[in-house]
């Protein structure tokens, strides 16, 4: 099974940096609150974290009381920046496939992802190494791009069909059910993600030893919506899905 | 909270009696036969079947072994056919909305419900009345109209776009995560439906004492296709949700 390591391309990662920089932006104002919310009191906590990328969100969780945090990432780039802008005696960056964790030492007490699944081709393979790396009852607590945005490839067509204002009135959804590859355009082409449907990212985590404790698919409230009013699509599509499961 | 009864309308009763007497419909091609593939082995189980209609799953149960079905249902006109076609020993049928299920005596190793579900405001509610009807490891299995179905109200438009053949090409996501009522028309005017998200299925049961142990949502074989190509549909829309539960 091929690893993609899209953001050690220079062009995607240029990009991304300056996206993730911008302040106003769908991760910061969903996908990190919602994934603070399902986190558990982090306090002498051991975490690993795959798909760690620049290391923001180990600082955060060593900032939120965890004992020792793991990051993983497979792009050597992204880690440079880890050690530069993220450096802690309680953090330990390793380089490699997400595929590859079976290998590293377990004992961890939560395993949590940010919007890095969605590239992985092996899921059940990741979910099984997280199971094995956990100690009992420990949480695997991740984001990745919601199933109705996993499905699209952009051959497919756009994804939006607006008005005549250029109002978004609802999003195109095909081929939701046919799983696997997708080659979507962010940056660069051929960026490879792997669509699963709702129904085998929740039964590959049950096959792999894990019980569902909460699912959260982030809408803007109301006082966001007044700020941020092209939030309003998320009501038609939602960007995440975030998961909370306990090992079994 | 209003408890709709639209299979007592004469007009929506006639044409829905039609519809299921069809041969090839989506019910028969997967409803059903998902529906059973989640089923344990029945041998001398006590069931109950919420919104039982016709009590044609009633007698395949019995069929399949079950020791008692008990069928709750809201429509006195559906319970009259039940009685007529699928009258059993072993078989009680209840004419009450299922939101009062609460009053009817528990020790059930099984409540399954078929397509009924949402039809029902108080979702919540009917989890924690079935977990309180269930033995202990006892089971929920079910199937509704799939999420991406159900948040379609037929005053948003049309749920397809079609390319100038008549095929269709994309299902018009839209609303997904307004949840609540939905007034569509089906054979008659306001039929009610209740829109959940994933996430929110999912919670409600977790909530209510629940592990989930399987999601589906069915999709058209090779085989199925060839015979029945107007089902490609499915690959863009899964029409049914089905959920496999355990009481934990």
């Amino acid at each position: 099974m091929a690893k993609q390591n899209i953001f050690d391309n220079e062009i995607f990662f240029e990009n991304y940096q300056k996206l993730r920089e911008r302040e106003v932006n769908a991760n910061n104002l969903f996908e990190i609150p919602e994934r603070l919310k399902l986190m558990p009191d982090l306090k002498g906590l051991r975490i690993l974290d795959l798909g760690c990328g620049a290391g923001d969100e180990c600082s955060e969780y060593i900032r939120m009381g965890a004992k020792e945090v793991v990051g993983v990432d497979i792009s050597e780039k992204m880690l440079e920046v880890a050690r530069e802008r993220n450096s802690d005696p309680d953090i330990t960056y390793l380089c490699m496939p997400m595929e590859d964790i079976g290998n590293i030492e377990g004992g961890f007490d939560l395993v949590v992802s940010s919007l890095a699944l969605h590239y992985i081709e092996d899921f059940k393979g990741v979910v099984k190494n997280v199971n094995r790396l956990l100690n009992e009852g420990g949480m695997f607590i991740f984001s990745q791009e919601h199933p109705v945005v996993t499905c699209h490839e952009d051959s497919y067509g756009s994804r939006w069909t607006k008005d005549e204002n250029g109002k978004k009135i609802h999003c195109n959804l095909a081929n939701y059910g046919k799983e696997g590859e997708r080659n979507t355009v962010w940056f660069v082409d051929n960026v490879k993600i792997y669509h699963r449907m709702f129904s085998t990212v929740i039964n590959d985590l049950v096959d792999g030893g894990f019980a569902i404790e909460r699912l959260v698919e982030p809408e803007p409230s109301e006082e966001l919506l007044e700020k941020y009013p092209e939030y309003y699509d998320l009501f038609h599509k939602p960007d995440f899905l975030l998961v909370k499961a306990r090992k079994v």
